[in-house]
């Protein structure tokens, strides 16, 4: 049961934003900048850089979400989202998603943890500067969603077929203007 | 010297923001939704919030533009909002204020840290549903800025009467439409 009385029963951050819409817009506006709009990261890759942070910070709502849309942007299976969140340096990702993946993680644990040897390796992997920010963004946006998700003990389905089932529709209709009911 | 090329010399989150323009808009939406608009914390109230969490992130630009906002409508001296950043509970905040700091110094290590007895304190102190929710994201919020801020290691005048000095006109722009150029 969440911490407080949100007014209905949906499931993870669905349940705070449909209780506060005024923060839910800008929050959703956020994702679709970060997450959908044109950009030289696929949306399947910046997807999984969300899963993984998320997984790091075992918010389980949001693993299952982002891991969800990553497999379907992807066009993987299940396993291969699990094998970057277990081990992404053994993982089938290109060596630039793992070098922005290690700048990921560091930004999980705190924005002083990145040292200037990761942004080097992830140059010399080929990443431009508007994918390190956009990669720091994505971190820092999920310690954010992590937190707000997990710091109102909001319920979440406990069959991860059921995100990947409603990955489908979630990638069709995007994040912007997100009716958290639906 | 920042981790990438901003194009741009700004201080703290501005550079980053003029950098990407189409993620700061969302963020500052956020902001304003957050620490402005009508609600029954006030301001200052929201803007210590915000100041606290970035001083338990040690990120020295956030918590001095926040503690500047909140020393602005709390018409109080410096000395006052140190006081709550080194030891809110011996500080002259209300109880209510205190048992939201609480929450807030959970969210700020992890979602999940925040347990039911925070919620139940919080409500004795007073605190409503709808401002035990925007303590929870005021927080979460500022573990993203402040991975933002420092992740990509801008830098931060060292001077704090410089964020002091600024405030009044922060606090008279607000963050919607913020223009990080100025």
């Amino acid at each position: 049961m969440a911490h407080i009385d949100l007014q209905n029963d949906f499931p993870g951050i669905r349940g705070p934003m449909a209780f506060r819409p005024e923060t839910a817009k800008p929050l959703n506006e956020l994702a679709e900048a970060l997450l959908r709009s044109e950009n030289s990261l696929s949306r399947g890759e910046r997807e999984l850089i969300a899963a993984y942070v998320s997984s790091l910070n075992d918010c389980f709502f949001c693993e299952n979400v982002h891991g969800g849309l990553a497999q379907h942007y992807l066009e993987c299976d299940s396993s291969f989202i699990d094998s970057v969140q277990k081990d992404y340096i053994s993982s089938n990702v290109s060596a630039k998603m793992k070098s922005l993946l290690w700048i990921a993680s560091s930004i999980q644990k705190g924005g002083k943890n990145v040292v200037p040897e990761q942004i080097e390796a992830a140059r010399i992997a080929g990443a431009t500067d508007k994918e390190i920010h956009d990669t720091v963004l994505i971190a820092a946006a999920f310690c954010m969603f992590n937190r707000y998700v997990d710091g109102l003990s909001t319920w979440a389905p406990a069959d991860k077929n059921y995100y990947i089932e409603r990955a489908k529709q979630r990638a069709e209709e995007g994040y912007a203007g997100y009716d958290a009911s639906k």
